[in-house]
């Protein structure tokens, strides 16, 4: 099916490997050149669509799995764009996992050893909401988490993360020859933006149960989440997995920027329904007769 | 929040516990008295909104989670109506699991073992699409599946049969304690209503590769499977987990009698958004100092 949908946002916003990344540089609020918010929303419409149908095909072939990643500050909109990118897709196919802290029987195994178990399976999609990507991010601005990991290793210094990240591009590397296709993406919101969202929470009776005080506080490590996402960027965006780093002030354009990379990205796969051999059409048409006759 | 979907199908449908299940009095045609095709569409499309705030609040009580159980024999539309009734609500909080045949380790546990371990979390939505159930109806046809089982008993009598539903009524009763809220449906399709469709899927050349002549040859079982699933409805359906048969043969028709029954029923529950306390309040409100400060 041709790809009317991609508008190259999978050029530009993934992070080409081996650069290095300045979040100076990378605007929050950019909307692109050419698009209204009346104009993106019926783009993304027409993106779930076409993204609908991918998933038939990409269940149907039952070769490839895709696996899509979340990563993000509190209020980014991570749990708002799984809703709005992939409602209209059919649920059977898809799996969605919210990595919360790690139990302890969790923590006494490898670092991706809870991920590696949702892992997708042939034919299906599935969307990791936080990730084992929070082992190079949280752990690494709370060490506390990092001590409770009995770790054989006593120095948690930059060699420690960066073999982390070698690591997980050893283990992303594994999975993409086995069939998985791995999208990750950033959603990089402000923190101005986010402090606006905060309050609309704090304002709306009916949000304010959702507001979390841990969410608050962890404002103060702002500086320091951005270095340890500049530096994941870096170490763990590679050719067979790279990261689309989403402007993400403006919600309509995220929403729009992400279903137009996983449908441009599942179409770039070329699936396509099985074929039926003609051996296999003649036995089928034997059968169609018996059918006619009951 | 108000439920202007109800149309009563739960009270239509609903197999009466106790009572003697005869399906020459179940119509797979039936359409309901007021309705025709277009109404049904516009009012699946209401029913799936209405449907998608239900879930966005039991999401947010936490308190109870809702397994929806999806019986039927083959094309009579289980995969269509999943993605039809549960498309368009918020994958993260929806699970769709489809029972195929057990494994052997599968096998070698307690028949309802494999299906307990996918129950809904509190706050979540379960499909299974197949089920348990199978247990009472594949297998009871064919006795070779039971053998493949090793179980201690040696004679597969009614008697078996009766204790095997009894186990799944303690099942769903101790389940539904504990806050699952359990909802069946067997989609009833006629014998002539399936030949059309398998000739459907015969003649079209991308449906084809679908087409497994097991399900083909399950015909010349049909009059054993339709008793099983009499006994089966009479020996299940109870007041805390009743069945519900929906005439199958009209597609339009089957999707919106399902959509009504699951949004009618959760939202019977009268579930609402967690309360803040006034100590909570103020607590929130120094915190929105707090942050309008920064």
């Amino acid at each position: 099916m041709p790809d009317k949908s991609d508008h190259g946002f999978k050029h530009e916003f993934a992070v080409q490997p081996g650069i290095s990344v300045d979040f100076r540089k990378f605007s929050t609020k950019y909307t692109g050149s050419h698009f209204k918010k009346k104009k993106a929303e019926k783009h993304l419409v027409e993106d779930i669509e076409s993204l609908s149908g991918a998933q038939e095909l990409l269940w149907a072939s039952a070769r490839y799995g895709v696996l899509i990643i979340f990563q993000a500050m509190d209020a980014a909109g991570k749990d708002g764009t799984i809703k709005h990118v992939m409602s209209g897709i059919n649920p059977q196919g898809v799996d969605v996992y919210s990595f919360k802290a790690p139990t302890l029987n969790e923590r006494m195994h490898h670092f991706l050893w809870r991920g590696i178990q949702k892992l997708p399976a042939r034919g299906r999609i599935t969307i990791f909401n936080r990730s084992y990507y929070e082992e190079v991010l949280v752990v690494r601005i709370h060490q506390e988490f990092l001590a409770a990991q009995n770790l054989p290793e006593k120095k948690f210094d930059n060699e420690f993360w960066r073999l982390r990240y070698q690591e997980i591009n050893n283990f992303e590397r594994t999975i993409t020859r086995n069939g998985t296709l791995v999208i990750k993406f950033f959603l990089h919101v402000s923190q101005e933006e986010q402090k606006k969202r905060f309050l609309e929470r704090l304002e709306d009776p009916d949000k304010m149960w959702k507001f979390s005080e841990d969410d608050f506080k962890e404002r103060r490590h702002w500086k320091k989440y951005m270095q340890a996402y500049e530096q994941m960027l870096e170490g763990t965006s590679t050719e067979w997995a790279p990261w689309y780093v989403i402007p993400a002030d403006h919600k309509w354009f995220m929403r729009m920027a992400v279903a137009d990379i996983i449908t441009s990205r599942i179409h770039e796969m070329n699936l396509s329904f099985p074929v039926v051999t003609k051996k296999q059409r003649n036995h089928l048409m034997q059968i169609r007769r018996k059918l006619e006759g009951q």
